[in-house]
């Protein structure tokens, strides 16, 4: 976690900005409250900043009822969300509200009989859960008037970042490692705005973007994921949100979440203990899963050595978008599993190259490796007996495969080329109903 | 058209058949009605077979009613499709219910004003619109009896029904051209069904298809577009619904929609007229213009010369899905567009990605080669004066930027490559906001 505080460098007085609900940033580590701006670390004990809400008073079933009728994406949950209410009139790429599959088929395969579901967010507006971060920090940036948004990214959000610069009127420059799959560039490019190429890998650009964060080079400029991280994070409580609603407003028993930097499923929990304080679900326990790759695996390492830090590992996985070898949410991630009864598992590349084939000959969905991590690690967690496949089960697929195509490339071509006759049909012998 | 009939092959007696309102197929040309089952082409005059309906009894604002209290998928319209009415409850992939975008930076950039919108089908299951056509034919096939799901595909189709067959549990066996894009070949083979490569172009893989059904060997074959086709193309109508829904229940003035087959904005037309009937939109005048690619134009040729019928060519275009040099519905796309005052225009491939990427930096909508062509038409036919821009418009995106990169792939790159140090960033002259 970079440590630096940055100062609020715009003249949005304190009662300028209206972010709905959210009343506060606070210190995850002691507490202490500060005014909402582009802030990310506590001046006092250098902890990560979360944003603290007043959160809708009234009783549950009115706040099912006005969620139940609010539009088909992220802003039905604008009361719980750091955005205005009026959110849903502004530009914006507006995501979320993606399936919850049945996963029926791939159950069977797996051995679970409580009830498989996959969470299929390649539905949003660039294929990936990386929309739901963006759209929130894109509020926030224009209440704090920025007009440059950036990311440092392993993919994904560069390419979420660029869509919603595009629609909502900002002008953006965003950063990836250089070597990154061709459809995350040419998709991070392709939108109009600024792309650079790090030569490094996700932690040096990640170095690099709080370097620049610090220097009149990036002033005016919003990082959605540095110092507009705290809004940002709120962006996946909608993942939590989203699934339990249509469970029929009730828990699932566990979850199965992937992990680069490990906002996502920190978030994910604090939607969830949102969704309990306010009587939207009952009070039960659930279990959180963590999952990685083998080849960046510094969360599932820690917690299978029992330890509280996480040791940065240098990534070597097909994995790209999950390769944050020094995830700065990597203690939290650990205490949530943990507090859970969850667990944190990887998986090496040739497992996730056969779960994204597992969950496309099932279900119909092609994943992105990081969906293959997910649904690869809940099979060995459900061989290892620490996935009980009697509960109701969600696994996130967080991407989509047509910007990983180089995982499967090789194994997924024709079964034959032929000439368009029927001899040379019959003799490729794939007649046989 | 192929003119081939072909006897019901399966033992499903017509009372056992149920597709919900389809009552019967006739032939669009000289309206004699069949029995429901696998028939494409009138015994009588070797007219196409369209799907006869006993549309629901009732109010219209019952029906509305009936209608937004359904899934946020096509099978809301399930009371308009032959469909059963359990539908929802069958393993399908759900398509439809995709965004309907307000588009006003592109409406500024074209200088329209009465309202432009995107229909972008790009958020469907597998990213296109084929996933609407297929899910329709999925229940057909189920019905009769089919085992094997099959197709000639420009590509889009192909991936669609590879998903649609796994997750409802069909082998699928699909045909396409040699020599499609990268990812559309991997994502028609990743599900795990048969995928053959055909040595020639989408005609060539069409002519096979028609032998390959008269012959032993396609028994038990349900080709979604060939022997399927009168039931597949209804699914199209739901992009006519939604988009009326989404308006409010109205009407848009103008619609400009792609054409290979024709197929879609046929059915488009059709779906309109519905809604017409039934009383759900008021009755005014529409306008109906098609888009073509200049490389595969055959409707667009005969429109321009007059002609009322097609003359095929050899396709050589960029946009591959929209290559039918021959297509089967090109006769009734001429007569729609002249009967509703709309036209049918083509650009060329330059123009194509100009247009993907005009769309990308206005809307943040990351478009395949066939929106590509519609956005260009668009802006074609805004220039020569034959679209309105004061009145309300709808643009058609039926598939995903991520399955044609290579169409935007040189011009979409990294702006710079840089070491991860300011100085580097300062002499890659990005910083000013
Ligand atoms: C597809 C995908 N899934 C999951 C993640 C994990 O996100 P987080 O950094 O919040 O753990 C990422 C991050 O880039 C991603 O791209
Ligand atoms: C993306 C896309 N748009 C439009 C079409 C046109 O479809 P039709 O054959 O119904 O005219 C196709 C056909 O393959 C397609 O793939
Ligand atoms: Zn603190
Ligand atoms: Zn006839």
């Amino acid at each position: 976690m970079a440590v630096q505080t940055v100062a609020v460098s715009t003249d949005s007085s304190a009662e300028a900005v209206d972010l709905g609900p959210a009343a506060a940033l606070s210190c995850r580590e002691c507490g202490e409250r500060f005014e909402l701006g582009p802030i990310f670390a506590c001046a006092s004990c250098f902890g990560p900043l979360e944003v603290a809400y007043d959160l809708p008073s009234g009783s549950p079933e009115e706040l099912k009822k006005r969620i139940e009728g609010g539009p088909d994406n992220i802003w039905r949950y604008a009361p719980l969300l750091p955005v205005p209410a009026d959110v849903a009139d502004k530009p914006n790429i507006n995501p979320g509200f993606t399936k919850l599959v049945k996963a029926d088929n791939l159950a069977r395969e797996l051995g679970v009989t409580g009830g498989l579901y996959v969470k299929d967010d390649s539905g949003n507006p660039t294929h990936s859960f990386k929309d739901r971060v963006v759209a929130i920090a894109v509020e926030a940036a224009r209440a704090f008037g920025f007009t440059t948004l950036s990311c440092s990214s392993t993919g994904n959000l560069a390419g979420a970042v660029g869509a919603a610069a595009a629609r909502a009127g900002f002008r953006s420059c965003v950063f990836i490692p250089h070597d990154l799959e061709q459809g995350k560039v040419v998709m991070a490019a392709v939108y109009g705005g600024e792309l650079v190429g790090i030569e490094g890998n996700y932690d040096d650009v990640n170095r690099f973007c709080s370097e620049l964060i610090g220097d009149p080079l990036g002033e005016g400029w919003g990082f959605v994921n540095v110092n507009l991280r705290p809004y940002y994070g709120e962006g996946s409580k909608t993942l939590a949100y989203e699934i339990c609603e249509q469970l029929g407003w009730q828990l699932p028993d566990q979850i199965v979440i992937p992990i680069a930097s490990g906002s996502q499923l920190t978030k994910i929990d604090k939607g969830l203990q949102e969704l309990i304080k306010l009587g939207l679900v009952e009070d039960k326990p659930y279990k959180i899963f963590g999952a990685q790759a083998e080849g960046c695996s510094p969360v599932s390492t820690a917690f299978k050595a029992g330890h509280d830090i996480v040791r940065p590992q240098k990534p070597n996985t097909i994995a790209k978008s999950l390769a944050i070898g020094n995830p700065a949410d990597g203690p939290y991630v650990l205490d949530i599993a943990r507090r859970t009864g969850g667990a944190v598992e990887d998986v090496d590349d040739e497992q996730v190259v056969d779960a994204i084939k597992l969950l496309a000959r099932t279900e119909g969905i092609f994943a992105e490796t990081a969906g293959g991590v997910t649904v690869g690690v809940t099979k060995k967690l459900i061989e290892a007996g620490l996935l009980d496949p009697a509960l109701t089960t969600v696994v996130l697929n967080t991407g989509d495969g047509l910007k990983t195509l180089d995982a499967v490339a090789a194994t997924s071509q024709a079964t034959a080329t032929i000439r368009p006759s029927l001899d040379a049909f019959r003799a490729a012998g794939l007649a046989a109903g």
